[in-house]
């Protein structure tokens, strides 16, 4: 049971995003702009550096939705178990690798980016922006996380996740 | 040096909200609906929150800023130097020492919060917005902090702080 009352039948994050739309509204908006926004990443690029931090925080509800999205947005969705399965999958460009070993990076506590991993995400075409999108979905996702377990909130039956990805996938996170 | 350029001497997360406005501005909205808008918790007690949570995750900017502006807030700025050693401040009210115990757990990972933590929360008086707000603005300390460090971002001379934390205390975080 959850630590606090929420609507009922609302998986995850959606209970407390509906519940408290005070602050469910901006930050639905500021997700939409983060993972679907302008950015050098692709929106596959950053469902998957979002399912590798929520992995790591053991985040079962962020895990198994973003990986539906991702699987959804990649053309070739092995990459997604592959990821999930801790190391650097093998298909992954440079690029990503050295982009999801940052992400890794700030999911432990963002002091620990070192300017030669830095060096190395550039070296494989990363620009400014693409650093900048890497740390801030690995520290948005610290925050949902977070959110999602702080409040013990329901989770789903495990077949409901491909739907929902799916509908991440197509329609993203905007809303109210 | 920060890890990617950013507007010239705007410090800590300034320069990035500032430079990436997709999501700086949503980010400004949700910052200032989550610890100025509608809550049974007070702005103080909200900026205590971020305060020790910034601190326990060793982010120098967010934590100097932020203990700034709580100790405009509080009638006792005392309150925010016990804060900041670590301990259960004796002046603090129990519900303020529950809920921050609360926060404590949701800085290390959200799945560590239990049950006991959260009846003792409520028996001191905090209701079910009191308990989702310290949830959410720890989690969201979490990725502010992240943001600032894993760019490596400019920190200021720290006789910048005291007036940072009167803008903040009096004018809040709304922008764009």
């Amino acid at each position: 049971m959850a630590h606090i009352s929420l609507p009922e039948g609302l998986p995850g994050i959606i209970g407390p995003l509906e519940a408290y739309p005070e602050t469910g509204i901006p930050l639905s908006h500021f997700t939409e702009a983060l993972l679907r926004g302008p950015s050098s990443l692709t929106p596959a690029e950053r469902e998957l550096i979002a399912t590798h931090v929520s992995n790591r925080n053991e985040c079962r509800f962020c895990t198994q939705s973003h990986a539906a999205a991702a699987r959804h947005l990649w053309e070739d969705g092995s990459v997604v178990d592959e990821v999930l399965e801790g190391g650097e999958a093998a298909s992954l460009s440079e690029k990503m690798k050295a982009l999801l070993q940052i992400a890794g990076k700030v999911q432990t506590g963002g002091r620990g980016v070192t300017d030669e991993e830095v060096r190395r995400a550039r070296a494989a075409g990363a620009d400014d922006r693409a650093i900048h999108d890497t740390v801030l979905v690995a520290a948005a996702f610290c925050m949902f996380n977070r959110y999602v377990d702080g409040l013990a909130t329901l989770e789903p039956d495990p077949s409901a996740y491909p739907a929902m990805g799916e509908r991440l996938a197509k329609a993203g996170y905007a809303r109210g």
